[in-house]
Parts: structure tokens; sequence; C-alpha cells
């Protein structure tokens, strides 16, 4: 039974930073036998959280109240073993879009509240922050503390960043990182299914040129038929 | 020429607990001579960030490409002297709503890309952050953080917190200490326009319980008319 | 081959209340198998460290420069398959002298720059924070990030936290929370060596007072002996 | 009466970067009419906190309990107008030995359990942070939030990073927006003594390659009698 790796990509721009090195990530986690999956938060609606968990009768549970796209996104998640989310870093932090889907994720962490485990416990998570100058660290250590709390488990090595903005693809370190985020978040989720799996860095500058022409071709194409224009704007 | 003070609210809950205490800074903000006015993110639609700063021809200047209800908080943070910015803490971090205005701002800061100070630049702020369990101190400390890098001034004490939720007008350290960042805030700007102001912590018991018993009243009277049901939730 | 547990302490009271939450999740382990050790930062000297891996020849590998106490610690993190981590929370974040090992632990790190593996990948890693007030998911974030980027795996649920102080046994949630640090650690740690291991939230109050009575039986002879007196300060 | 201005350094190299870059905002802060003086946290030893807020018979205040260079800083930094902190990033966060020295600036804060405001309040405070990656937000981010908790102010542009290490000096930006932190935080203290100050970002390129060209000049005065071997190295 394969890992199923699923990205979440917070960015408007499908092959800008994040996207780059979050489709490098999920490449090498298909080549280590996952499936895989890549969703957009900037392809339809999340509306903001109401913080129900406060309510008199509190009601918060998954798969949150609002029928929206952030729900399809919070039940592609729950069938997840592994989550992989990638996000430029706007003001030191995940954007704006994503960070609503994270506070309704509050929806799959609160099933605590009905005695249930938490439906985040014991996924394997991995994140990639990308910008152009500062704060990434901030970023990315904040979505790994956020879900190790919501019970997911962080493997080695689960941030890989790269402040060269939309020519992160160009930035070797950032790019090797991130194929070891998909590498070894599939290794441990394989672990953890009793199926062997990698759990220590892999520095493998062959596979690293291999994964960053393979997405280098994705993204020409992609920009062939769209422009560099951003796509899936909600509302557009 | 009084100071004009700018409460922005990040809660579904006109009053919840951070509702509460940012009217307290309010309150006293108003007593010390201030101009003040709330407004909630959550009276309208703030489309998510697009990132444009990263466009070939970067074009995030105010008052940003939307013609959304983002943009009359972003005309209106521009015009005030001080900004205190109140939020529940949603994973340890401002609502993802409030996170939408923020990216936004960007388009106030990056007026320097333009030859122009940010428009940021020199307004004072402080922050409010309310939640039920942990993530207080990392989400005012983030706020503070990014307003500095901005270009804002932080007056001493500028974050107040309570863990008690709903129940933080009745977090006596709490109410007082919002009075304080509502009280500093206002001081120091005035100081900066060769005014007098109060820059040091004020520990008055009949102040808070003063304070505290108006904004309960107030607090009283929405629910009679709206019930403790959430309102201005957007598409609603 | 049982899983090795490393307990260290960044606190000077051996029975404070990081010290009391990490006893527990040492007991935790130690019931699910492992043997544990615990250590303080308080017992010897640790000299800060010297930035070498700045120096023109950067010599800056395990297990440091210094002949000192803290080398010994190094050289018991670097033989322990699961480190814990606790530590009072000074201005939110770990003591002065935990951060000295932090800073010094770089140099089990820093081996990948001699062509091996950080001698931290694949450790099992989980934390405790302790305080009066705030801070707590500051100081615990940062540290399993820090340890994450040093190669280390977090287990669900890897940090617990109590803000009362010097009575965090008595603290349930944060007492359940430290047993499952110690439990789950443990648990991965033996997963990942094909042994059995839990991965999943246990809600056992009967082996919550089991081992509270336990620890708080520690703390009572402990005080008996040397009172509430702070014991093993550096240079007394 | 000038404005006093104190640095204080962080790293175990006088002119590493965060020297470097501390120095330039000095120098700033010198020209725009400041008393400045610099210390570093390395020229002695500072005892690493007691905790001594938290025993039954609390004892914590100014200048804390140790007779040591620490407590020489303490009192320098107690008849400051402005404190500039410049350090290493060392695993995203000021160094140990540094963390040692706002431990036990507790002392100076708590000075509002004696019935007296604390000693920091109105204080001015900068922050300069240098690394070879990754994490100078965080620890930029890190000391503001802190100080202002201490009853600091934070002039607006007050963190300036470099992440070229011992190169800083040769980062315009950096060095750019060091000076600014030196010649905000000067203005901000002046205005607050009903004396004219700047307090707007300046991008003067002739001062910056005027104070670069300063700072370089002591460096290598420097260099000539010490080698770059560090100095002032505890038990040295």
């Amino acid at each position: 039974m394969a890992v199923k790796v699923l990205g979440i990509l917070g960015s408007p721009r499908p092959f800008g930073g994040s996207g780059q090195l979050l489709r490098c990530a999920l490449e090498a986690a298909q080549r280590e036998g996952a499936e895989t999956e890549l969703l957009s938060v900037y392809d339809g609606e999340i509306k903001p959280c109401q913080g129900c968990i406060q309510d008199e009768e509190p009601h918060c549970r998954f798969p949150c109240i609002f029928e929206d796209y952030g729900k399809e996104l919070l039940i592609k998640i729950n069938q997840a073993d592994v989550l992989l989310i990638g996000t430029p870093v706007y003001w030191y932090a995940p954007s704006g879009l994503l960070k609503n889907l994270i506070d309704r994720m509050t929806s799959l962490e609160n099933m605590v509240a009905y005695g249930e485990p938490s439906y985040m416990e014991g996924k394997v998570v991995g994140v990639i922050t990308v910008g152009a100058d500062a704060g990434l660290t901030l970023a990315g250590g904040y979505l790994l503390t956020v879900l190790n709390a919501m019970g997911a488990i962080v493997p080695p090595w689960a941030h890989a960043y790269s402040r060269r903005a939309d020519q992160a693809l160009l930035d070797d370190r950032a790019v090797m990182d991130a194929i070891n985020v998909g590498l070894l978040a599939t290794g441990l989720a394989a672990r953890l299914k009793g199926l062997p799996g990698r759990l220590s860095y892999l520095d493998d500058q062959a596979l690293l040129r291999e994964i960053r022409e393979k997405i280098r071709q994705q993204k020409e194409a992609f920009e062939k038929e769209h422009g560099t224009a951003k796509v899936g704007k909600p509302g557009a």
C-alpha cells in the first residue's frame, strides 16, 4: 500500500519559488514509491475560521462548518499519510490564505474533544518556504511547530527554504533540501507502515539535476500556455 | 491636533476576548485625548495578497490592486497615527483573515520602492492577543516584529494578552495591560507631535474598574441586540 | 536492545517545574522499556561557544574544543537514541546555560562538513517548558525547530508545557502531556529499531496519578536532604 | 545632555560581522550627538541566572545577586538611554552568553515587584544580528519582543541584519540599516528628552562609505595587533 503524499501550495503562482521546490519534493516522493497529489490554496475559496471552538456549544469538528474549497482540502489532508506544505513567505509567515486553511485544520485536531484521536496524529509532515529576503526560518519553524501540536510527526531535515524567490529552482542547496523533504517524509511514513524507507539525508547531485530539469520543463510548458500570469485567483 | 488611533479587530466576534481588550485600549486612548475608531477584518472581504511585489514589473503600491473592504482598511491605516491590532490567537498566530490584511499592508511599506518613505514609518503600534491556551507571546511578538519592520514605533509594554478567551474582561492584569497599550501608544504619538504624553505604565485599579464596566455594558447591549451570535461574517 | 533516553535539564532547580515534568517523561519512557538518564546543565561548567564554524580553517567538530562538563554532555547526547530537553522559560526561551549547550551541539551537527552525517540525524526528541506566565510555545517551538534542523525526528505531541512554575506537577494536563512526550519519543525510537512502539497519545489518569506520586516522593526525599535550596550551581 | 548609547556585543569576535555592524550603528549614533560605549559579553564572566524570581522569598532585584562581570554590564545598561545589542546568530537566536545576560536583565525589569518602574522602561533599543544562513529574523524579532516586554521602546527599523557573516561590512543594505539603527534609536531618545532627533530612515550612500571605511580601518588596526584570533575568551 503506497504512501500517499499530499502537497499543499500556499502561493498565487503555480510555478513560483515555493511551487518549484514543492514540486521537487513531490517528485522525489514519487520516485520513493509514493502516490502524490498537488493542490493550491489559491484554486478556490477558503472561508476564514469562525472560531467555533469557543462557542457555547462548541461545534468545531472535521470537516468544518463550511461547504467550500477549504472543505475539499481538509478532506484531502485527512486522507493523506504525508502532508507537505510549500508557501511563499509573506511577512515572515505563511500567506494569509494558507493561514486560513491552517486555522480550519483545527477541525481535524479538535476531534480530541469528541473522544477521537486528532485526525492529524501520526501523519508525517514537511515544509518548504521561499522568499526574497528574511523570515524563512520563522515561517518554517512556525509551520512545523503547529503541525506537531496537531499530532504530526516531523522527519529529519523537514524544512527546505530558499531566499531566491522565483529563482529558487537554481538554488542548489534548496533544491537538494526540498528533495530530501520529499524523500525523508515518505521514508518515515513508509517505515511506520512497516515498509523500508530512507531516513538519512541524501546528497545526490545527479538526482538533483534530473529532478530540477523535469520541473523546469513543467514550468516552461505551463508558462507557454498561461504566460507568467498568475492563475487560480479566487473570484477570477 | 488630536492623535488618531485606529483599532483593527481580527476576530469574528465583536465582543469576544480580543474585542473586549481592544475596546479597553481604545477607551483608554480616548481618555488620553485621542480620536478613536474600531474596525473589524470580518466586516467585509479582504482578498488574499497576490504577491505582486515579485512580478516582473512590480506594481505593489498603496492602496493595493484590489477594490474591496481591504482597501478601505488600508486607507484607514494610512490615515492613523496609532494602529492597535487585537486578534484571537489561532494556532499561535493572528487569524488568517487578519494575516490577509497584514500581507496587503505590504503596499504601505513598499512605497520605499517608489522613492517614498514607508507609509507605516513613524506610526505607533500596539497589539492585543487573546486565546484559550498557548501561543500568545508568539502571536504578539510576531505582530510587533512585523510592524516594526514596516517602520512603525513600538511604545513600552506594547503587548497585552489574556488566555481567558471570552472571559478576558475579567482578567485584571490583562485589562490593565490593555489600557496601558492604549495609553502609552497614544502618549508616545502625542510626544512625537510635540504634545505631552504618558510613557510609563499606569497601575490604576479605579480606572480599570471604570473602563471594564463601560465595556461590559457595551457588550451587554450588543448581545441584547445580536445574541452571542457572530456577526459580520464575510459573505453573510 | 533498549532505547536509550537522555534527559537534559536546563534549570538550576533539580525539582523545579521543568525538573518535575522532565522526570515524569523519563519515568514514562522507562516503563516503555527505555534505559533513561537525567543530567542537568547546571551541574558543571559549559563554556560558551566560540563560533569556530566561522574560523578561517573551520574546526567545529564533535566533541567541540573545550574540555569541560559541556563535553561530557555532548558525548552523552551522541550516545542517546532519544533526547528529552526540559527547561524553565527565561524570557520566552531556554535558559542561557542550556543555550550554551545548544550552541555547542553545533559540533554534532557540523560533522556534515567532514563528510559524515549529522550526529543528531535520526535521534528522536521531545521538549518540556515550564514558566510562570508566557512564552512557553515560543520556547518549545524554538527547541523543536532547532533540533529538527540538526537532523532530529519529532514524534507526535512532542512539547509539554505548564505555566504553573514549581506547581507544574499539579497541572494535570501538563503531567499527562509530559508522560506522552516520554512515551511517544520512546515509542517512535523503538519503531525505528524495528520494535513495537506507541505512537498515539495516551490518556490514562491512573498512570498519571502513579507517576505523579512517584516523582512527588522523589522531590520530597530530595528536599529533606537539600532543602529547597538550589544545588549544583556552577562555581559553587 | 547628550543621549547615552550603550552597545552590547554578543560575539566572541570583536570585529566579526555583528561587531562590524554594531560599530557602524554606534558610529552613526555618535555623529548624531550621542555618547557611545561598546562592551562585549565575552570580556568577562556572566554567571547564569539562578531563577531567584521563583524563590519562596523572591529576591530578584537590580543589580542581581552575583558579583561578576555581568553585574558591571547590568549597571551600564541601567545608566544608558539607548541599548543596542549586536549578536551572531547561533541556532536562530542570540549567543548563549548573551542569553545569560538577558536572563539576568530580569533584575532590571523585576523592580516592578518592589513598587518601582521597570528600570528598562522608556529606554530605546535596537538590535543587529549576523549569521551565515538563516534565523536572522527569528533572533532579531525575539530580542525586540523581549526588550519591549521589559518596558523598552522600539524605534522605526530597529533591526539590521546580514547573512554575510564576517563579510557583513561589505553588505551595503545591512550597513545602511545598521547606521539607521544607530541614528533612529538616538533620534527617538533625543526626542523623548525634548531635543530634535531623526525618526525617518536615511539613505545616504556617502555616509555609508565613510562609516564603513572608518570601521574597516579599526578592524585592520585590531587585527594587526591581535591577528584574527578571538580575544576576551572567558577563562582565557
